[in-house]
């Protein structure tokens, strides 16, 4: 399934109880354009769970996997997820090209810049390195968060993929301004899976990003 | 469960079928260590799987999740694994002190230096810098691998924790040189699991090792 831009948010379940997850994906599936699941939830449910949600959805699964080993176990894993239904995954590039030639690249988002403070540390000073990286190697789009607007516009000039984007709602970043930067996607947890009404959060948000 | 010194040898268990996973413990307990698992055996067998290694080997595992998210879902996923048994994981470095702070620094082993060519294009340049950062956080020990003896003796002088080092056997790494340089074990996988006869490969590591 190919991920399509409509409402340009994606879904993060970062939740760990199936009836739960389930149900959320439920009630939001009509304003979303994809879900994120990570290890979290497939630890706690299983494989099996991709095909339930995109059963409910309809909509592709990105599987954030944060994948960083070698060549071999990056496959071996990446393969697992992905003949379990899920239609992208996340993996990342600071482990150098050598070990991500082995996936399909049109099935993976790399990580070029992270959220959290600690990023800048080491990743984030490698962000047009990855970037590059993420162009060689043809991948279908990066993970750039919304909290640095001015980044996302200079990641905007460096890569040709599609960019999604963490970081707007409980992490403090700004959707209209991420998606004008150059964001093609939002992708959103905590505000929408905390919330005791989910739609009327996503209805807002929608309603804010439009038109961009 | 700790892990003590004794063999130096980790089976690294890189393997999808449970049978031949538990069968291959049962036959090598008595020549190793700990037991190292990642996930594509989680994926493929589920979180109890770790309980049954245990059972058999009764020796401590160490869950290689080369974890590499942001501090609280670095936390969801290692309590999930620890929670079912695993007595150590392994986290990447790279994210930064900030979302690794999280962890339980007895129960993680940091990668401070990767063994694949592409690792020389980040990772691998930041190696001091790690392992300054995994002294700082006070964590067991680091990963560093044996393919490079003078790298692990470098480590040796910049870590206080223990140094497990893959790499031997089938990527090239001497078990022995290994050791004289400063690991404190070694991983092995490949030239034990694709062996018709694992005891006598691990026999022939072993006296090849003795005395150090």
């Amino acid at each position: 399934m190919k991920l399509k831009r409509k409402n340009r948010i994606i879904l993060a379940l970062d939740l760990l109880e199936e009836k739960k997850a389930l149900r959320l994906v439920e009630r939001t599936k009509n304003y979303i354009d994809a879900i994120k699941i990570g290890y979290p939830l497939l630890l706690a449910c299983g494989l099996g769970i991709v095909r339930k949600i995109k059963k409910i959805a309809k909509k592709p699964v990105i599987a954030d996997l944060k994948l960083a080993d070698i060549d071999n176990t990056n496959l071996l894993i990446s393969k697992k997820v992905i003949s379990s239904g899920a239609d992208y995954i996340i993996a990342h590039g600071f482990v150098g090209g050598q070990a991500l030639r082995i996936l399909n690249p049109e099935k993976t988002f790399l990580v070029v810049q992270m959220s959290h403070k600690g990023s800048e540390q080491f990743i984030n000073r490698q962000t047009k390195k990855l970037c590059a990286m993420a162009n060689q190697l043809k991948v279908y789009g990066v993970i750039a968060p919304a909290t640095r607007i001015g980044e996302i516009r200079k990641i905007r000039k460096w890569v040709g993929g599609v960019i999604l984007s963490p970081g707007v709602g409980a992490q403090g970043g700004d959707a209209k301004k991420a998606l004008k930067a150059g964001a093609d996607f939002l992708i959103i947890g905590r505000s929408i899976y905390n919330s005791k009404n989910p739609e009327r959060v996503l209805k807002y948000i929608l309603n804010s990003i439009q038109p961009v």
